[in-house]
Protein backbone atom coordinates (compact mmCIF):
# COMPACT_ATOMS: atom_id res chain seq x y z
CA UNK A 1 0.00 0.00 0.00
CA UNK A 2 1.79 2.89 -0.75
CA UNK A 3 1.66 6.42 1.60
CA UNK A 4 -1.40 8.76 0.59
CA UNK A 5 1.73 11.88 1.38
CA UNK A 6 1.94 12.73 -2.23
CA UNK A 7 -1.36 12.01 -3.69
CA UNK A 8 -2.66 14.84 -0.58
CA UNK A 9 0.06 16.78 -1.86
CA UNK A 10 -0.92 17.24 -5.30
CA UNK A 11 -4.69 18.02 -4.11
CA UNK A 12 -3.18 20.76 -2.07
CA UNK A 13 -5.45 23.80 -3.75
CA UNK A 14 -2.76 26.78 -3.39
CA UNK A 15 1.14 26.79 -3.77
CA UNK A 16 3.52 25.09 -1.80
CA UNK A 17 6.74 26.97 -1.31
CA UNK A 18 9.06 23.59 -1.15
CA UNK A 19 9.41 21.22 -3.33
CA UNK A 20 6.47 18.67 -3.42
CA UNK A 21 8.41 15.60 -4.38
CA UNK A 22 11.22 16.76 -1.51
CA UNK A 23 8.86 16.83 1.11
CA UNK A 24 6.03 13.91 0.79
CA UNK A 25 9.86 11.86 0.93
CA UNK A 26 10.55 14.24 4.09
CA UNK A 27 7.34 13.83 5.60
CA UNK A 28 7.08 9.80 4.74
CA UNK A 29 10.34 9.81 6.29
CA UNK A 30 9.26 11.10 9.91
CA UNK A 31 6.23 8.86 9.61
CA UNK A 32 8.30 5.90 8.93
CA UNK A 33 11.13 6.48 12.12
CA UNK A 34 8.09 7.25 14.72
CA UNK A 35 6.76 4.47 13.76
CA UNK A 36 10.23 2.63 14.45
CA UNK A 37 11.14 4.16 17.55
CA UNK A 38 7.55 4.01 19.00
CA UNK A 39 8.09 -0.17 18.01
CA UNK A 40 12.04 -0.20 19.37
CA UNK A 41 11.17 1.44 23.02
CA UNK A 42 8.41 -0.98 23.28
CA UNK A 43 10.71 -4.31 21.80
CA UNK A 44 13.24 -2.90 24.04
CA UNK A 45 10.80 -3.17 27.08
CA UNK A 46 10.67 -6.59 26.52
CA UNK A 47 13.90 -7.24 26.59
CA UNK A 48 15.53 -9.41 29.57
CA UNK A 49 18.40 -6.84 29.77
CA UNK A 50 16.10 -4.08 29.24
CA UNK A 51 18.17 -2.11 32.67
CA UNK A 52 20.84 -1.75 29.65
CA UNK A 53 18.50 -0.29 27.12
CA UNK A 54 17.19 2.61 29.15
CA UNK A 55 18.93 5.40 27.59
CA UNK A 56 17.53 4.24 24.03
CA UNK A 57 14.49 3.69 24.99
CA UNK A 58 14.21 7.29 26.06
CA UNK A 59 15.65 8.64 23.05
CA UNK A 60 13.12 6.48 21.32
CA UNK A 61 10.49 7.93 23.05
CA UNK A 62 11.97 11.65 21.86
CA UNK A 63 12.35 10.51 18.65
CA UNK A 64 9.14 9.79 18.00
CA UNK A 65 7.43 12.74 19.50
CA UNK A 66 9.36 14.98 17.66
CA UNK A 67 8.99 13.48 14.82
CA UNK A 68 5.11 13.09 14.50
CA UNK A 69 5.49 16.48 15.18
CA UNK A 70 7.60 18.13 12.49
CA UNK A 71 5.32 15.60 10.14
CA UNK A 72 2.79 17.42 11.47
CA UNK A 73 4.19 20.95 10.81
CA UNK A 74 5.35 20.14 7.36
CA UNK A 75 2.34 19.05 5.91
CA UNK A 76 0.26 22.26 6.91
CA UNK A 77 0.96 24.77 4.08
CA UNK A 78 -1.26 27.18 4.78
CA UNK A 79 0.19 30.71 6.61
CA UNK A 80 3.90 29.12 5.81
CA UNK A 81 6.33 30.14 8.16
CA UNK A 82 9.96 29.03 6.57
CA UNK A 83 11.45 30.15 9.95
CA UNK A 84 9.58 27.76 12.04
CA UNK A 85 9.62 24.78 9.24
CA UNK A 86 13.59 25.42 9.44
CA UNK A 87 14.04 25.51 13.66
CA UNK A 88 11.89 22.55 13.93
CA UNK A 89 13.38 20.38 11.40
CA UNK A 90 17.12 21.09 12.80
CA UNK A 91 15.51 19.77 16.21
CA UNK A 92 14.15 17.37 14.53
CA UNK A 93 17.30 15.87 12.63
CA UNK A 94 19.27 16.07 16.60
CA UNK A 95 16.58 13.59 17.50
CA UNK A 96 17.53 11.22 14.96
CA UNK A 97 20.99 11.86 14.91
CA UNK A 98 20.80 10.40 19.17
CA UNK A 99 18.66 8.03 18.52
CA UNK A 100 20.69 6.92 15.57
CA UNK A 101 23.29 6.25 17.24
CA UNK A 102 22.19 4.80 20.76
CA UNK A 103 20.35 2.23 18.52
CA UNK A 104 23.44 1.59 16.76
CA UNK A 105 25.08 0.75 19.77
CA UNK A 106 22.56 -2.15 20.40
CA UNK A 107 22.44 -2.99 16.33
CA UNK A 108 24.81 -6.33 17.02
CA UNK A 109 22.82 -7.72 19.67
CA UNK A 110 18.85 -6.36 19.36
CA UNK A 111 17.70 -6.58 15.57
CA UNK A 112 14.98 -3.70 16.51
CA UNK A 113 17.71 -1.83 17.21
CA UNK A 114 19.44 -2.04 14.13
CA UNK A 115 15.68 -1.23 11.56
CA UNK A 116 15.57 1.42 14.15
CA UNK A 117 18.67 2.96 13.66
CA UNK A 118 18.37 2.94 9.61
CA UNK A 119 15.07 4.58 9.92
CA UNK A 120 17.05 7.34 12.14
CA UNK A 121 19.56 7.54 9.69
CA UNK A 122 17.05 7.93 6.83
CA UNK A 123 15.17 10.47 8.75
CA UNK A 124 17.68 12.52 9.30
CA UNK A 125 19.43 12.57 6.15
CA UNK A 126 15.49 13.24 4.44
CA UNK A 127 15.71 16.54 7.14
CA UNK A 128 18.98 17.53 6.44
CA UNK A 129 18.51 17.69 2.25
CA UNK A 130 14.66 19.30 3.01
CA UNK A 131 16.95 21.71 5.01
CA UNK A 132 19.06 22.50 2.04
CA UNK A 133 16.81 23.31 -0.04
CA UNK A 134 15.20 25.95 2.43
CA UNK A 135 18.66 28.42 2.54
CA UNK B 1 9.63 2.68 -0.06
CA UNK B 2 7.96 0.08 2.65
CA UNK B 3 6.68 0.75 5.56
CA UNK B 4 8.77 -0.52 8.55
CA UNK B 5 5.78 -1.78 10.53
CA UNK B 6 6.15 -5.27 9.59
CA UNK B 7 9.84 -5.55 9.75
CA UNK B 8 9.65 -3.91 13.32
CA UNK B 9 6.79 -6.22 14.05
CA UNK B 10 9.12 -9.20 13.04
CA UNK B 11 11.85 -7.83 15.80
CA UNK B 12 9.96 -8.04 19.02
CA UNK B 13 11.35 -10.48 20.76
CA UNK B 14 8.12 -12.03 22.81
CA UNK B 15 4.83 -13.59 21.47
CA UNK B 16 2.24 -11.10 20.20
CA UNK B 17 -1.43 -11.96 21.29
CA UNK B 18 -2.38 -11.18 17.69
CA UNK B 19 -1.82 -11.89 13.88
CA UNK B 20 1.24 -9.81 13.16
CA UNK B 21 0.10 -9.37 9.24
CA UNK B 22 -3.41 -7.88 10.40
CA UNK B 23 -1.73 -6.22 13.06
CA UNK B 24 0.61 -4.32 10.81
CA UNK B 25 -1.87 -3.74 8.21
CA UNK B 26 -3.79 -2.03 10.80
CA UNK B 27 -0.79 0.17 11.99
CA UNK B 28 -0.06 1.35 8.51
CA UNK B 29 -4.03 2.53 7.53
CA UNK B 30 -3.84 4.29 11.05
CA UNK B 31 -0.39 5.93 9.92
CA UNK B 32 -2.07 6.67 6.37
CA UNK B 33 -5.46 8.22 7.79
CA UNK B 34 -3.53 10.47 10.46
CA UNK B 35 -1.61 11.73 7.46
CA UNK B 36 -4.28 12.23 5.04
CA UNK B 37 -6.78 13.59 7.75
CA UNK B 38 -3.41 16.28 8.68
CA UNK B 39 -3.12 17.15 5.47
CA UNK B 40 -7.03 17.23 4.56
CA UNK B 41 -7.68 19.82 7.18
CA UNK B 42 -4.77 22.30 5.92
CA UNK B 43 -5.98 22.19 2.54
CA UNK B 44 -9.70 22.93 3.57
CA UNK B 45 -8.30 25.90 5.49
CA UNK B 46 -6.60 27.43 2.32
CA UNK B 47 -10.13 26.47 0.26
CA UNK B 48 -11.86 29.68 -0.04
CA UNK B 49 -15.11 28.17 1.00
CA UNK B 50 -13.55 27.36 4.46
CA UNK B 51 -16.54 28.71 6.40
CA UNK B 52 -18.07 25.72 4.71
CA UNK B 53 -15.80 23.24 5.48
CA UNK B 54 -15.41 24.33 9.11
CA UNK B 55 -17.11 20.49 10.77
CA UNK B 56 -14.73 18.58 7.94
CA UNK B 57 -11.74 20.46 9.44
CA UNK B 58 -12.67 19.59 13.06
CA UNK B 59 -13.15 15.99 12.26
CA UNK B 60 -9.73 15.62 10.29
CA UNK B 61 -8.24 17.10 13.64
CA UNK B 62 -9.91 14.58 15.73
CA UNK B 63 -9.39 11.48 13.60
CA UNK B 64 -5.68 12.72 13.09
CA UNK B 65 -5.04 12.64 16.47
CA UNK B 66 -7.22 9.42 17.49
CA UNK B 67 -5.36 7.00 14.47
CA UNK B 68 -1.87 8.56 15.87
CA UNK B 69 -3.15 7.24 19.68
CA UNK B 70 -4.27 3.76 18.17
CA UNK B 71 -0.91 3.60 15.59
CA UNK B 72 1.31 4.13 18.93
CA UNK B 73 -0.96 1.96 21.60
CA UNK B 74 -1.22 -1.00 18.96
CA UNK B 75 2.58 -0.64 18.81
CA UNK B 76 3.30 -1.72 22.34
CA UNK B 77 3.07 -5.45 23.11
CA UNK B 78 4.74 -5.27 26.73
CA UNK B 79 1.86 -5.62 29.05
CA UNK B 80 -0.84 -6.13 26.42
CA UNK B 81 -4.17 -5.49 27.43
CA UNK B 82 -6.91 -6.84 25.34
CA UNK B 83 -9.55 -4.81 27.14
CA UNK B 84 -7.87 -1.26 26.13
CA UNK B 85 -7.02 -2.38 22.84
CA UNK B 86 -10.69 -3.14 22.00
CA UNK B 87 -12.07 0.07 23.54
CA UNK B 88 -9.14 2.22 21.71
CA UNK B 89 -10.20 0.53 18.38
CA UNK B 90 -13.83 1.18 18.51
CA UNK B 91 -13.60 4.79 19.18
CA UNK B 92 -11.20 5.03 16.49
CA UNK B 93 -13.69 3.10 13.94
CA UNK B 94 -16.34 5.80 15.26
CA UNK B 95 -14.18 8.42 14.23
CA UNK B 96 -13.24 7.03 10.87
CA UNK B 97 -16.96 6.46 10.14
CA UNK B 98 -17.39 10.39 11.23
CA UNK B 99 -14.65 11.48 9.37
CA UNK B 100 -15.07 9.83 5.72
CA UNK B 101 -19.11 10.54 5.51
CA UNK B 102 -17.82 13.99 6.44
CA UNK B 103 -15.00 14.40 3.86
CA UNK B 104 -17.47 11.53 1.27
CA UNK B 105 -19.99 14.94 1.40
CA UNK B 106 -17.21 17.27 -0.06
CA UNK B 107 -15.51 14.67 -2.07
CA UNK B 108 -16.91 15.71 -5.36
CA UNK B 109 -15.85 19.18 -5.00
CA UNK B 110 -12.52 18.59 -3.41
CA UNK B 111 -9.85 16.18 -4.65
CA UNK B 112 -8.05 16.28 -0.91
CA UNK B 113 -11.49 15.33 0.90
CA UNK B 114 -11.92 12.41 -2.04
CA UNK B 115 -8.35 11.42 -1.07
CA UNK B 116 -9.22 11.61 2.53
CA UNK B 117 -12.69 9.88 2.58
CA UNK B 118 -10.74 6.83 0.90
CA UNK B 119 -7.99 6.64 3.46
CA UNK B 120 -10.89 6.93 6.57
CA UNK B 121 -12.79 4.06 5.21
CA UNK B 122 -9.72 1.87 4.67
CA UNK B 123 -8.80 2.27 8.12
CA UNK B 124 -12.21 1.79 9.71
CA UNK B 125 -12.16 -0.89 7.33
CA UNK B 126 -8.96 -2.04 9.04
CA UNK B 127 -9.72 -1.24 13.01
CA UNK B 128 -12.96 -3.16 12.61
CA UNK B 129 -11.52 -6.44 10.89
CA UNK B 130 -8.75 -6.58 13.66
CA UNK B 131 -11.23 -5.88 15.90
CA UNK B 132 -13.27 -9.10 14.57
CA UNK B 133 -10.15 -11.29 15.28
CA UNK B 134 -10.08 -10.08 19.06
CA UNK B 135 -13.74 -11.08 20.19
CA UNK C 1 -1.03 30.01 37.76
CA UNK C 2 -4.42 28.59 37.13
CA UNK C 3 -4.76 26.83 33.85
CA UNK C 4 -6.27 28.56 30.77
CA UNK C 5 -8.85 25.77 30.24
CA UNK C 6 -11.98 27.37 31.72
CA UNK C 7 -10.98 30.86 30.14
CA UNK C 8 -11.08 29.72 27.16
CA UNK C 9 -14.10 27.69 27.08
CA UNK C 10 -15.58 31.02 27.87
CA UNK C 11 -14.70 32.93 25.18
CA UNK C 12 -15.75 29.95 22.66
CA UNK C 13 -18.33 32.03 20.11
CA UNK C 14 -21.17 29.28 20.13
CA UNK C 15 -22.79 26.99 22.48
CA UNK C 16 -21.42 24.18 23.71
CA UNK C 17 -23.49 20.80 24.35
CA UNK C 18 -21.75 20.17 27.95
CA UNK C 19 -21.74 21.93 31.01
CA UNK C 20 -18.57 24.12 31.10
CA UNK C 21 -17.45 23.68 34.12
CA UNK C 22 -17.82 20.03 34.25
CA UNK C 23 -16.20 19.74 30.76
CA UNK C 24 -13.22 22.08 32.11
CA UNK C 25 -12.64 19.78 34.81
CA UNK C 26 -12.49 17.08 32.82
CA UNK C 27 -9.63 18.28 30.44
CA UNK C 28 -7.83 19.66 33.31
CA UNK C 29 -7.64 15.78 34.92
CA UNK C 30 -6.83 15.11 31.48
CA UNK C 31 -3.32 17.08 30.72
CA UNK C 32 -2.87 16.58 34.66
CA UNK C 33 -3.09 12.87 34.50
CA UNK C 34 -1.10 12.74 31.15
CA UNK C 35 1.84 14.69 32.39
CA UNK C 36 1.94 12.36 35.76
CA UNK C 37 1.87 9.77 33.34
CA UNK C 38 4.76 10.86 31.02
CA UNK C 39 7.21 11.42 34.32
CA UNK C 40 6.48 8.19 35.37
CA UNK C 41 7.49 6.33 33.09
CA UNK C 42 10.69 8.38 32.63
CA UNK C 43 10.59 7.71 36.55
CA UNK C 44 10.10 3.68 36.66
CA UNK C 45 13.29 3.84 33.36
CA UNK C 46 15.46 5.53 36.05
CA UNK C 47 14.80 3.06 38.44
CA UNK C 48 17.41 0.06 39.17
CA UNK C 49 14.93 -2.30 39.67
CA UNK C 50 13.43 -0.98 35.97
CA UNK C 51 13.19 -5.26 35.12
CA UNK C 52 10.09 -4.94 37.23
CA UNK C 53 8.30 -1.86 36.35
CA UNK C 54 7.54 -2.74 32.39
CA UNK C 55 4.27 -3.10 32.29
CA UNK C 56 3.91 0.02 34.44
CA UNK C 57 6.08 1.99 32.09
CA UNK C 58 3.48 0.78 28.95
CA UNK C 59 0.55 1.37 30.59
CA UNK C 60 1.67 5.02 31.56
CA UNK C 61 2.64 5.63 27.72
CA UNK C 62 -0.55 4.60 26.49
CA UNK C 63 -2.61 7.10 29.46
CA UNK C 64 -0.62 9.85 28.53
CA UNK C 65 -1.38 9.14 24.84
CA UNK C 66 -4.99 8.46 25.06
CA UNK C 67 -5.45 11.32 27.41
CA UNK C 68 -3.43 14.20 25.49
CA UNK C 69 -5.88 12.68 22.31
CA UNK C 70 -8.68 13.11 24.63
CA UNK C 71 -8.29 16.00 25.79
CA UNK C 72 -7.85 18.01 22.09
CA UNK C 73 -11.17 16.24 21.30
CA UNK C 74 -13.19 17.62 24.07
CA UNK C 75 -11.64 21.04 23.48
CA UNK C 76 -13.04 21.21 20.32
CA UNK C 77 -16.42 22.27 19.70
CA UNK C 78 -17.16 22.81 16.41
CA UNK C 79 -19.34 20.26 14.54
CA UNK C 80 -19.59 18.45 17.51
CA UNK C 81 -20.49 14.70 17.55
CA UNK C 82 -21.47 12.82 20.88
CA UNK C 83 -21.22 9.43 19.63
CA UNK C 84 -17.39 10.01 19.52
CA UNK C 85 -16.64 11.77 22.10
CA UNK C 86 -18.63 9.31 25.17
CA UNK C 87 -16.66 6.01 22.85
CA UNK C 88 -13.22 8.06 23.41
CA UNK C 89 -14.24 9.17 26.94
CA UNK C 90 -15.09 5.41 27.32
CA UNK C 91 -12.00 4.32 26.11
CA UNK C 92 -10.22 7.01 28.15
CA UNK C 93 -11.33 5.87 31.67
CA UNK C 94 -10.36 2.13 31.02
CA UNK C 95 -6.85 3.39 30.71
CA UNK C 96 -6.61 5.53 33.54
CA UNK C 97 -8.40 2.65 35.50
CA UNK C 98 -5.47 0.32 34.24
CA UNK C 99 -2.68 2.85 34.85
CA UNK C 100 -3.92 3.48 37.92
CA UNK C 101 -4.11 -0.01 39.13
CA UNK C 102 -0.79 -0.72 38.00
CA UNK C 103 0.81 1.88 39.35
CA UNK C 104 -1.60 1.23 42.47
CA UNK C 105 0.49 -1.95 43.06
CA UNK C 106 4.02 0.35 42.79
CA UNK C 107 2.47 2.98 44.93
CA UNK C 108 4.08 1.36 48.29
CA UNK C 109 7.88 1.08 47.02
CA UNK C 110 7.96 4.14 44.26
CA UNK C 111 6.86 7.66 45.33
CA UNK C 112 6.13 8.59 41.53
CA UNK C 113 3.43 5.57 41.21
CA UNK C 114 1.35 6.90 43.92
CA UNK C 115 1.24 10.10 42.90
CA UNK C 116 0.94 8.85 39.42
CA UNK C 117 -2.10 6.84 40.56
CA UNK C 118 -3.94 9.53 42.02
CA UNK C 119 -3.93 11.30 39.26
CA UNK C 120 -5.10 8.19 37.39
CA UNK C 121 -7.88 8.00 39.59
CA UNK C 122 -8.90 11.41 39.27
CA UNK C 123 -8.86 10.89 36.10
CA UNK C 124 -10.87 8.60 35.53
CA UNK C 125 -13.68 9.78 37.92
CA UNK C 126 -13.96 12.72 35.91
CA UNK C 127 -14.28 10.98 32.82
CA UNK C 128 -16.81 9.05 33.80
CA UNK C 129 -18.84 12.08 35.45
CA UNK C 130 -18.61 13.76 32.23
CA UNK C 131 -19.63 10.46 30.70
CA UNK C 132 -22.80 10.44 32.94
CA UNK C 133 -24.32 13.77 31.74
CA UNK C 134 -23.81 12.79 28.02
CA UNK C 135 -26.56 9.96 28.20
CA UNK D 1 -6.26 22.11 41.41
CA UNK D 2 -2.46 22.29 41.44
CA UNK D 3 -0.53 20.51 38.46
CA UNK D 4 1.38 17.75 39.70
CA UNK D 5 4.56 18.38 37.40
CA UNK D 6 6.24 19.87 40.54
CA UNK D 7 5.19 16.52 42.78
CA UNK D 8 6.05 14.20 40.49
CA UNK D 9 9.16 16.36 39.67
CA UNK D 10 10.29 15.68 43.10
CA UNK D 11 9.73 12.13 43.20
CA UNK D 12 12.33 11.25 40.00
CA UNK D 13 15.20 8.92 41.71
CA UNK D 14 18.24 10.49 40.24
CA UNK D 15 19.66 13.68 40.15
CA UNK D 16 18.15 16.62 37.00
CA UNK D 17 20.54 18.24 35.31
CA UNK D 18 17.97 21.83 35.53
CA UNK D 19 16.61 23.69 38.37
CA UNK D 20 13.31 21.57 38.85
CA UNK D 21 11.56 24.74 39.95
CA UNK D 22 12.29 26.11 36.67
CA UNK D 23 11.95 23.16 35.12
CA UNK D 24 7.81 22.62 36.65
CA UNK D 25 7.23 26.23 35.91
CA UNK D 26 8.48 26.23 32.12
CA UNK D 27 6.27 22.12 31.83
CA UNK D 28 3.45 23.68 33.23
CA UNK D 29 3.62 27.10 30.76
CA UNK D 30 4.12 24.41 27.91
CA UNK D 31 0.86 22.15 28.63
CA UNK D 32 -1.09 25.63 29.21
CA UNK D 33 -0.35 26.88 26.17
CA UNK D 34 -1.05 23.50 24.01
CA UNK D 35 -4.12 23.47 25.50
CA UNK D 36 -4.88 27.49 24.72
CA UNK D 37 -4.25 27.13 21.46
CA UNK D 38 -5.97 23.51 20.49
CA UNK D 39 -9.29 25.17 21.83
CA UNK D 40 -7.97 28.95 20.16
CA UNK D 41 -8.17 26.66 16.83
CA UNK D 42 -11.48 25.46 17.78
CA UNK D 43 -12.92 29.08 18.28
CA UNK D 44 -11.58 30.59 15.06
CA UNK D 45 -13.59 27.83 13.11
CA UNK D 46 -16.87 28.40 15.27
CA UNK D 47 -16.39 32.35 13.80
CA UNK D 48 -18.15 33.81 11.18
CA UNK D 49 -15.39 35.23 9.56
CA UNK D 50 -13.66 32.26 9.91
CA UNK D 51 -12.16 32.92 6.43
CA UNK D 52 -9.66 35.55 7.57
CA UNK D 53 -8.42 33.29 10.38
CA UNK D 54 -6.90 30.60 8.20
CA UNK D 55 -3.24 31.77 9.20
CA UNK D 56 -4.22 31.95 13.54
CA UNK D 57 -5.42 28.39 12.89
CA UNK D 58 -2.45 27.14 11.69
CA UNK D 59 0.01 28.61 13.76
CA UNK D 60 -2.05 27.57 16.65
CA UNK D 61 -2.15 23.94 15.65
CA UNK D 62 1.80 24.27 15.29
CA UNK D 63 2.23 25.72 18.52
CA UNK D 64 -0.01 23.23 19.90
CA UNK D 65 1.83 20.16 18.94
CA UNK D 66 5.08 21.81 19.19
CA UNK D 67 4.34 22.56 22.86
CA UNK D 68 2.95 19.04 23.82
CA UNK D 69 6.04 17.66 22.35
CA UNK D 70 8.50 19.90 24.18
CA UNK D 71 6.67 18.98 27.42
CA UNK D 72 7.09 15.44 27.17
CA UNK D 73 11.03 15.60 26.09
CA UNK D 74 11.58 18.29 29.07
CA UNK D 75 9.91 15.06 31.38
CA UNK D 76 12.26 13.28 30.36
CA UNK D 77 15.45 13.19 32.23
CA UNK D 78 16.92 9.33 31.58
CA UNK D 79 20.26 9.46 29.45
CA UNK D 80 19.37 13.53 29.36
CA UNK D 81 20.74 15.35 25.85
CA UNK D 82 21.54 18.79 26.61
CA UNK D 83 21.71 19.57 22.82
CA UNK D 84 18.14 18.35 21.89
CA UNK D 85 16.32 20.00 24.69
CA UNK D 86 17.95 23.10 23.27
CA UNK D 87 17.35 22.56 20.03
CA UNK D 88 14.09 21.23 20.39
CA UNK D 89 13.03 24.69 23.30
CA UNK D 90 14.20 27.31 20.44
CA UNK D 91 11.99 25.77 17.89
CA UNK D 92 9.15 25.98 20.57
CA UNK D 93 10.04 29.57 21.44
CA UNK D 94 9.97 30.04 17.43
CA UNK D 95 6.65 28.54 17.38
CA UNK D 96 5.08 30.46 20.64
CA UNK D 97 6.29 34.12 19.33
CA UNK D 98 4.74 33.05 15.56
CA UNK D 99 1.73 32.53 17.59
CA UNK D 100 1.38 35.00 19.78
CA UNK D 101 2.05 37.50 16.93
CA UNK D 102 -0.48 36.06 15.38
CA UNK D 103 -3.16 35.69 18.01
CA UNK D 104 -2.34 39.63 18.98
CA UNK D 105 -3.27 40.64 15.40
CA UNK D 106 -6.55 39.38 16.13
CA UNK D 107 -7.14 40.02 20.06
CA UNK D 108 -8.68 43.29 20.49
CA UNK D 109 -11.89 41.33 17.98
CA UNK D 110 -11.66 38.01 19.51
CA UNK D 111 -10.99 37.46 23.10
CA UNK D 112 -10.14 33.85 22.76
CA UNK D 113 -7.33 35.17 20.63
CA UNK D 114 -6.14 37.73 23.74
CA UNK D 115 -6.22 34.92 26.57
CA UNK D 116 -4.19 32.63 23.53
CA UNK D 117 -1.87 35.88 23.03
CA UNK D 118 -0.94 35.74 26.51
CA UNK D 119 -0.35 32.13 27.22
CA UNK D 120 2.12 31.61 24.22
CA UNK D 121 3.79 34.98 25.17
CA UNK D 122 4.15 33.40 28.55
CA UNK D 123 5.34 29.85 27.26
CA UNK D 124 8.05 31.74 24.93
CA UNK D 125 9.33 34.19 28.51
CA UNK D 126 9.46 30.36 29.82
CA UNK D 127 11.24 28.48 27.20
CA UNK D 128 13.92 31.60 27.31
CA UNK D 129 13.97 31.70 30.71
CA UNK D 130 15.04 27.79 30.87
CA UNK D 131 17.36 28.04 27.50
CA UNK D 132 19.17 30.99 29.75
CA UNK D 133 20.09 28.55 32.55
CA UNK D 134 21.23 25.69 29.88
CA UNK D 135 24.82 27.70 28.52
Amino acid sequence: MPSTTMPMLETYPKSINLDRAKLAATIDALNDCAQACTACADACLSEDMVAELTKCIRTDLDCADICTTTARVLSRHTGYDANLSRSLLEACATACKSCGDECARHADMHEHCRVCADACRACERACRDLLATMS
